[in-house]
């Protein structure tokens, strides 16, 4: 279990690191690759304090180096879903599971909006993790729609479950479903439902039937990483101690709003740390 | 007339800076020489992201290097009063006068506690600037106390107005004061007053009878820097734009409370930047 599990691995995820580190506690960064970075594709960056003159691909590099430099354990992989158990949170990384006793989200920008209906069957059909909530549909017809290649493991096991499973990928090309998997070419547009249940969701023009849609996203929205996690719609809220609603969980960089700067990220990056660090000491 | 005046000259000054001129506003610096700030005397610093196993000193001169090269202004000062005049702001630097559109206040720590009675009769007998109150004190008693040597300058001025000038210096040698100024060397312990005037100061075991009360400070207590500042009595309230609650005042660093760390210092100078900005453009 470590101290301290950290989602991201931009600025903010990297000085979170150094700075738990620096308070002595165990942290595992859980992120994409440093080129996932909206950082990584600057061509100039030149606001972040003694550090002029750098693109962003060589300011990452120096910012993981020295996280690197100071033990910072790194965990390559996309976080579909994140859940409270009372004293610590299990963390599902591509389905390997892990355990923290506190959170800080470094997410970045909430680019996922989602689509109609999405967020408000959340729960109700719309789901994030196959892994977690697959089970549910034992029989049942489910559709998942995949923003990358992991979609299609999640499809595969579904269709190991389901009656009927019907994969909408959102990229090509799409390489290893199983022949049982039925694969729709479209653009979701909306989920759609009667009362708490979903009953199907609108792909371009075709309403396909089902019991449940499964989202494998790129970047999972906030509220639907961590459950009850309070946002202003589109940023997580935090106060001045990066604290959110949720204890035990901290925020800090672009997820906490704008402006979207470096100095800003790192900023925030370290008092999530030291917040962090002070309410594991808190509940020891 | 600057479009930023920034108050103070650590990590948070300097990033404030070198972001002020990065959305092309004139900006100028007034502080202390670097080495006055806390981080120049730090051995070792290894929590500001990117920028590993450096000393203070090595950093901070990597920090000015940067304001420096993006063209910030800097104007050696101890600042000792910032008057609001409307659309700008005046302020006492040494006693020459500058204006700005907005303020930034990067003053760090808070280390003037100030002796009993000194809050309760500011305004009232208590002064911060002989050069914008000694008038107020003709043919009447005052008492200076100089935590530096500008004080005996505070004390030469006031002693062509005044019909008696005792002067307290808190630091040694004193050097050029004026033959009809008084020496009293001691710690001062209390402002006296009777309802809304001053009577006096204790001295030690004496008590020194006067009209006014001049502190010649290395660092003016927020609240007294900037007249209706609010602070919570120890840091200046700040929202998460790093707006105070003064229009066009902001402020970023120690000055706003813990932790009191370089990340944090400049990830805030930059927000305050930006929002002074954003202020300047909003009130064209």
């Amino acid at each position: 279990m470590f101290d301290i599990a950290i989602i991201g691995s931009g600025p903010a995820a990297l000085s979170a690191a150094v700075n738990a580190r620096q308070r002595n506690k165990s942290v595992c960064v859980f992120g994409r690759s440093l080129d996932s970075s909206l950082l990584f594709a600057a061509e100039k960056v030149d606001n972040y304090l003694g550090m002029p003159d750098l693109s962003g691909e060589e300011m990452l590099n120096q910012f993981y180096a020295h996280a690197v430099k100071r033990g910072v354990e790194f965990k390559e992989s996309r976080i579909s879903q994140i859940m409270p158990m009372g004293d610590r949170f299990m963390i599902n990384a591509d389905n390997e599971f892990f355990e923290a006793k506190t959170l800080i989200l470094a997410i970045g920008l909430n680019k996922s909006r989602g689509i109609e209906g999405e967020m408000e069957y959340l729960g109700k059909g719309v789901s994030y993790c196959a892994t977690c909530d697959g089970m549910l549909y034992r029989n049942k017809k489910v559709v998942v729609v995949g923003e990358h290649e992991e979609g299609e493991a999640e499809a595969n096991f579904l269709a190991d479950v389901c009656e009927k499973v019907t994969y909408v990928p959102l990229y090509q090309p799409v390489l290893n479903l199983k022949e049982n998997v039925t694969v729709l070419n479209g653009k979701p547009k909306s989920v759609l439902g009667e009362g708490i249940r979903v009953t199907g969701i609108q792909v371009d023009d075709e309403m396909v039937e089902c019991d449940g849609i499964f989202f494998a996203k790129n970047s999972t929205p906030p509220e639907s990483l961590v459950f009850g996690l309070a946002t202003d719609g589109k940023n997580i809220i935090v106060d001045r101690s990066m604290a959110t609603n949720l204890p035990g969980v901290f925020a800090a960089g672009d997820c906490t709003g704008a402006p979207f700067q470096i100095a800003k990220a790192v900023g925030e990056g370290l008092v999530a740390a030291l917040s962090a660090a002070a309410y594991i000491d808190a509940n020891k």
